[in-house]
């Protein structure tokens, strides 16, 4: 099955505390479904800092093995396995494909414990992995940059290419440019709005906003951002709001900013466990939308392959969303520079992939 | 222009006061795109509740004219009023149709203050109503149910018609059987769903709603409703919820009992100024979905005609939804049954309409 015969991997014990480096965890027997997946590259996405936090409300499946995106290599499959054989490079995605969905898997840890993932882990040198969130890894994709075809770029690029599918020349504006946000303006581009608006509280991300093509920028707590989207509309409002923060506050204030008669606010954010936002019904009357898109409606086996076609045309520079790369040694470094916002998107290398296939 | 030099009419003096009867209101002379109307009949609606109890906020239009929705007889119209013409039937609608937006109107009362009104209003003798409120009425409809197509059977029946579109054999709830929860009910009737709930605070309607074709109906204070939809549908909720009390807490109360990954909840209430929803964005993020309508989405020049073709047929048996008739006189008592939701619409009775017209 491998040359090792037990794997490392980092484990949330506990909430609120450090994820653990666990050595000597067991690779267990495939189930039907099943994959077992040698990591390559896992990226971070906000949605582990919340879970690491506690703030997705109680864990019951502690010690629990997390990441949802990454890309690896095909070691081994279970019954019924048709989708992927041993040796396929693969992206996992936590967004639900073709295939069997196998569910969870328990590790046996170092002493016997038992440690749970879900349908897809990627913080580990190796991961059991359902089979319905592999896809074959896109011809031309690099194995570093490919970790975006699991969460960010289907998520902000699908909320654009599936759910909004905006009119050429609409007015479109991207509250929050993490790796969803950024994902969404990027996409957005390729529309030729005549407004593009990005908002956030980092100057830098700003900046590469700009560069990206938005044509107006503004700080999320030095500018009046609301007020500057509705004077750039006529009062009205822009068509389509893309909201990527997090939190609900700026759900909200992102529903201030859509046209009435038709304008749309959707947002892929999933602000901490119990957090309500509040909504002026007569808003809804007056035909402002709003809605929330899981995974931005991406179907992975389709829309990889179309992401990745826009990578090679030069659409997407992805290489710009990750600037940082991080170990499962120092993976709890990436929780907290993602949590404090000093980057887009963490990448974990975890095994070298080979050096000739991208 | 009438056998009357002025006429009377009915007036919100000030919010939380009763409606004042003013006689002796001069004719204006009409603007472009106005036309005078001799009213027949008018509707109330709780919109007039709410804005004689002042749950709009503040009314810059005092004295206010009010009423929107009635049929009468076309007396007199302005310069470019093309779609009707002295003579001729007509329902009074607050939806906007083809013709002429005039705007609001401006009468001389008994000692010459000046009385407000909108673009339409129907609790007078005779009224100027802008040409895009007016739609001839249909053959066949009685002057008194008529009112119901100006606002109750165009919204709830077009929530239906319009917005939801349901499939065959949906699962669909209608929560609140006033003038539009019970035209909602009618309509989706017409689509033959498995399973019809009807949610309500009166017994009466209940009964009244059971007799029209609900499959299971539910007492909003005496049943735990949300449970018992959920119990009905698998735990998952209904394909579609129309909520129509005019309570915020009801809108949020209807989002939990429509099914993720693709359930929507339709409402046309509109609370109290400020009142505000609460939800969980999560859910939105699992594909529940969300909306208020305007009137139905309803095109009132395409839609009466519609409408009066489900009442010919005998689908929309319109005379139960008219209990009580109220005249200019009686109109607080009209205001207050309705408030006290004794009745499902008021029907005021204001002009005698020609016995060979219907």
């Amino acid at each position: 099955m491998s040359e090792n015969s037990t794997f490392d991997a980092v484990v949330l014990k506990e909430l609120n505390k450090p994820l653990e480096l666990i050595k000597g965890i067991q690779f267990p027997a495939l189930k039907s479904g099943q994959t077992l997946i040698k990591i390559f590259y896992a990226g971070l996405c906000h949605s582990q800092v919340m879970e690491a936090r506690g703030h997705r409300g109680k864990d019951p499946y502690l010690p629990h093995m997390l990441g949802h995106e990454g890309t690896g290599e095909v070691v081994a499959v279970g019954d019924g396995v048709t989708k992927v054989a041993p040796g396929d490079y693969v992206v996992m995605t936590w967004i639900k494909g073709t295939g069997q969905e196998a569910g969870g898997c328990c590790y046996a840890g170092p002493s016997g414990e038992t440690i749970n993932s879900g349908g897809v882990t990627t913080f580990g040198e190796y991961a059991v992995v359902s089979e319905n969130r592999l896809v074959r890894k896109p011809d031309g994709i690099p194995f570093d940059l490919g970790v975006l075809l699991g969460c960010a770029l289907p998520t902000g690029a699908g909320i654009v290419l599936n759910d909004i599918k905006p009119a050429k020349g609409a007015k479109i504006a991207v509250i929050g440019l993490g790796g969803i946000g950024i994902s969404a303006l990027l996409a957005a581009t390729t529309f030729d709005p005549t407004v593009l608006i990005a908002v956030d509280i980092e100057q830098s991300k700003l900046d590469l906003a700009r560069e990206f093509g938005a044509t107006h920028v503004f700080h999320a707590s030095k500018d009046d951002w609301e007020a500057e989207i509705l004077a750039l509309t006529d009062g009205k409002g822009v068509d389509h709001a893309v909201e990527a923060t997090g939190l609900a506050e700026m759900i909200e204030r992102s529903f201030n900013v859509i046209r009435p008669g038709g304008g749309e606010l959707v947002f892929a954010s999933h602000p901490k466990a119990g957090d309500m936002i509040r909504l002026d019904p007569f808003e809804l009357i007056k035909g402002k939308k709003i809605r929330g898109s899981w995974g931005g409606s991406s179907k992975p086996d389709r829309d990889l392959e179309i992401l990745a076609d826009l990578f090679r045309k030069g659409h997407l520079p992805l290489e710009r969303l990750l600037s940082n790369t991080y170990t499962l040694h120092t993976i709890n470094e990436a929780l907290e520079d993602l949590e404090n916002r000093k980057i887009i998107r963490a990448l974990i290398k975890i095994n070298e992939p080979p050096a000739d296939a991208a």
